[in-house]
């Protein structure tokens, strides 16, 4: 029996969204053409067209997929969760064509006309997901402010990314992750918290060479 | 008497430079094209590429430069210094065309083909001078790393800023930069030190509205 049409819709949707996002990361996104995606997908124009309008509907496409791109395994609660969360999304960037893209397309959305942090607050509200169950558990010392905090950290983890990236291609952002942490815990954490939080063994967290 | 030959080529070679840097600011690399540059500078095309051969040319010109656009006042030694720098560089990016283009073009590099971290690490350089004066004036704490700190705060401060851009224009950024240095300072200050550091108020640091 033939797939059902909206099924292959759906389908034909996501092979587009990769195939661009593959684009937008390798080119950005002026360097990046609907023909290049409409051929990196294999679908013809009208395919394409069907379901984006333009190249800056694709790319706000991406932007906005940005947490669907991950999905990060269950485990651990407070922050513990949201280092671990930390050191997955060094992963993800350093392997996850998607999700890296919709980052790229974040940082360097004033090249296509938008101004829209809604990406950064989304990982603002994640964070802070983590920092209020960090309080219920009393790992979080009195006078930090939840939210105050996951602001902070969503914009110092992005640029600790753009840096590692530069320098290396990300092959030491677990690295930099962890110096990072490591000058913001005695703010944040109860000293017997700091105790017991695990950071991963850098190795684990590098992409092969 | 007419201006010598030289004089006036350094002057046509920084008023491209300004004009470069206005253009790459306001349209990113992509959306930036030579004879716009040579429209606001008021130069032929002769003119333009007795200075510079290329668009890369003239950005890896406004990249190289960033250090050159900012002239931070002489006063205060140590962690007061750099933080001191740090409001500075805020004010800075809200008001200084040359220096916020220059810091666009290091962001974006990749849509040009560069990878080159040189204008973050010589952010690096100039922030491990002050942590050193800090050390040697025993602000420090024991376990501070000075380098591996001036490597973390330029990417924190680097991620901070363009969250900052997108979300209020670089408005709140220095209300930021006082989030960010909240939370660091536990980690690297001795308690005496971190009650003698001041914050500037941050009305004083806000462009005008």
């Amino acid at each position: 029996m033939a797939e059902p049409k909206q099924e292959r819709a759906v389908k034909t949707r996501e092979t587009i969204l990769f195939a661009a996002a593959q684009v937008f990361d390798e080119c950005g996104y002026q360097g990046a053409s609907i023909s290049k995606i409409m051929h990196r997908a294999d679908v013809t124009q009208g395919g394409l067209y069907f379901h984006f309008k333009s190249k800056k509907g694709l790319a706000l496409a991406v932007m906005a997929h940005q947490q669907e791109f991950v999905h990060f395994p269950e485990g651990g609660v407070g922050l513990q969760r949201l280092i671990d969360l930390n050191f997955f999304l060094a992963y993800e960037l350093q392997t996850n064509v998607l999700f890296r893209a919709s980052v790229r397309l974040a940082v360097d959305q004033g090249d296509f006309g938008v101004q829209d942090d809604t990406a950064y607050q989304e990982w603002v509200d994640q964070f802070y997901v983590h920092m209020c169950a960090a309080r219920e558990q009393g790992e979080l010392l009195d006078d930090v402010d939840e939210r105050e905090f996951a602001t902070m950290l969503v914009g110092a983890y992005s640029g600790t990314q753009i840096f590692s990236n530069v320098s290396t291609g990300r092959a030491d952002l677990p690295e930099r992750i962890t110096t990072l942490w490591r000058y913001l815990l005695p703010a944040v954490a109860t000293p017997e918290t700091i105790r017991r939080l695990r950071f991963p063994t850098s190795a684990k967290h590098r992409v092969a060479a």
